[in-house]
């Protein structure tokens, strides 16, 4: 078996397309854009990639139906004259080992690169340790002209963040790109690692639509981040009433609650 | 050296062959299964499998003879006219690494191919984390058709069970087996995860010879389901007195212990 | 690089020889009783084995001379009309992981092969877990013929011992060796585990040098055996003294250490 | 992907190179002294090695660019006549696994072997497990010769040290150089093991300046010394006070503290 099979469901020719990588990781915030993104342009499928380097793990679907981890390609055909593809990475699992990383990334680029690929967008989240209330969007680019670029769509470069440099695929992605002749830009959402952070995608997707100039309806990922709102406040209520020694109930001072979002 | 070594030991032509699984795993059950069907038919040796992804490990036997680990396919001619040949996978071992589980699993699905399978059962034991009496069995299949076509049978497709997928090769040789144009079920025995489980094998065994019209006697399995049902009578019995502080003894209450089966 | 590296370093023709296996392991056991069998026959260096599947590390001199750790193959003529040659396999590591441990005995093994071999011994220690006065030896075999052979010289093959099979190199020789038409046997010394045991593999050596009619002075191994038993000796009657709150002294009472051996 | 990516920024000849290895590890000892003399002779960027052995990982610069981890290879041309050529290696690590240590390091042995490398001086700290205040330079080399001449360049050669041989990247440029037909020295600068050691690196490199005829200002690395050994003294003397009980202060006892260095 190869180590990486890359199944293609559709021969496609692709208008300078862009890459999206957005796979599981802190805060499932590069997921969660990439998966919002896939359905809201709505895009159709490309190709699905298999991998010794992924989990030996089936899902089960409610009917029963089982489906092989995976992750898969998508494309999006710009209406516009002129406009630019987009192809969007999504899928269950990083690579289990830095070798699959490395190999599952590196097959990747090498089939994005056949399509045309000289620009990647990598999606991800960054863990402060602590509840964000509005997160920022953290930038690295592979060149001065993109930093600049991105500051203008509102991405923080921050001097010390991140400081340990990225682990991933939203790393690898930018830097095997380089390898490929593509250049890149990973948005990385601040959020808190504690929770799934609708909040947080919602923020790095506004960043990518704004410079993409896509056009994207976030009511239903603003519901869901509303909905996280309010079990995040539920949990972190629990827990003040608990270190406090209060009586849990709707006398229980909630002044310095606002701060969860 | 080959990561997987299948050493045929024999040149057959087979009709319609079905694959059917059972390694070790949850209770046990797969490989009980398994190893019951191949007595009880009985099964013919047709290759041995060797691998570097099972453990470096020999069997010694009581006489002092040493035999490598290794999985084995035998197969099975269907007296009746018409009737489908058989394929059973068993062994000692599941591949001790993820990428190890992949290539196993192709290179026997490879194998199976060239030899006309198109279909698979997967025996396995679902744990259910306490005693279950009468042990239903769960299924996952690759097709809604499939899926209709089991619950004739009894078998039970629950919306959350499994809820995070299954791990191992009774998943994998149905996710890997569809790139081989491969349909098939996955059969599931409930079972505590506590104990090796022979009922559990029993019920999904009936389940197997049900769907595939075959003939097995159960008696000896059924002595082995009894035998193990007493040892977990005692265990739980001892435990209940110590939880009490009862002394042990026929005096003891027994009431509530029906329920161990 | 090659996983496994056989570097030759001379070419040779032998008779009928037979290959010996001791690498590090239980007790040091089988490298013990390889190294002094390597010594004292004495035999010729013939290839040297390097592998990305031993640590990554050099052995450093009391000269300050740098040695990369290794496998390694010497071989003995032998001096009688018709006899048999041999090969002594010895070294600083088994493979540190298991596709690691398939493939430099794969490897070896074919090495070997091409050189005429079709019977391994391999020596190893058993661990007890407890003190071993006159160590047995425990056999393991490829053949009936062979367990019966070997029952003459001593070797006792228990219903129960190995009862979770040999793991390492000292089975996996016998097990792979099968494949390249190699009959086999597996000498275990009994060991307690806790002590490199020289005694032990002076028994296993005492079988092996009683089998292929080999001439061996085991004067230096018994110096090393009594000092190992004096070594041992003194730490249990420290524990001893220890535990029963004795003072330490030529006073305190031997009778029970006898048992150490 | 290939296993390790050496991507070659220029073409040279190089006169008689020797390559001087300093990766990080015990004190970042090596990489110091490696980093230190590719910046003062001053070296030119040769080549940059990728690996899937390495961590997936990119470093972001305060600028916000990203790159992915490497090692690198650097070259210097002696400037006098007949005077012999250098090539430093150094990066952010070492392979993350045993094999990935061999790999990359045969591959780059092999990339140096044709630029004409014959020679290897490796550099690497040898904790002590204590504080040292002048740290000896010990060796370990290839050649009885090359022990005698690094001798006479204040290099110790100890019986004892290091006792179990050395692990990871500088004793496998050696050990797997030989292969090569190169010869060398590793030398390893004394450190406690708790410390980036630049006074460690610098013991190391003027041991190399010395036996390469080099010409190198230390200043800089003599100012770092200093400033690690300004707080390597405050933390000494912090917890001197704590573990005596004293209040902190400047009237506190001072006299002891000397030996940090």
């Amino acid at each position: 078996m190869e180590d990486v099979v890359i199944r293609p469901l559709e021969k496609v020719e692709l208008r300078n397309p862009v890459l999206i990588e957005g796979l599981p990781g802190v805060g499932n915030v590069g997921k969660l854009a990439a998966d919002y993104l896939r359905d809201q342009l709505p895009t159709k499928p490309l190709a699905t990639i298999f991998s010794k380097f992924f989990p030996p793990q089936v899902y089960v679907s409610e009917e029963g139906i089982i489906r092989l981890v995976s992750n898969d390609l998508s494309y999006w055909r710009s209406p516009r004259p002129g406009g630019r593809d987009l192809l969007v990475l999504g899928g269950d699992y990083q690579g289990i080992s830095p070798e699959g990383q490395y190999e599952i990334t590196e097959r990747v680029l090498e089939f994005c690169a056949k399509l045309g690929v000289r620009e990647v967008f990598t999606l991800a989240g960054f863990a402060q340790g602590k509840v964000v209330e509005t997160p920022r969007v953290l930038g690295a680019a592979t060149s001065p002209a993109r930093v600049e670029a991105m500051k203008k769509h509102g991405v923080v470069f921050s001097r010390n963040d991140p400081g340990g440099g990225l682990i991933g695929a939203s790393g690898l992605f930018l830097g095997l790109g380089r390898l490929y002749q593509m250049e890149g830009v990973c948005l990385m959402g601040e959020t808190s690692g504690y929770f799934v952070d609708p909040r947080s995608a919602e923020a790095v997707l506004k960043v990518l639509v704004s410079t993409l100039s896509l056009d994207i309806d976030f009511t239903a990922l603003e519901a869901k981040a509303q909905e996280i709102d309010r079990i995040a406040h539920k949990v972190q209520e629990a827990e003040q009433r608990t270190s406090e020694g209060l009586p849990s109930g709707p006398s229980a001072p909630r002044e310095d609650l606002g701060y969860i979002g």
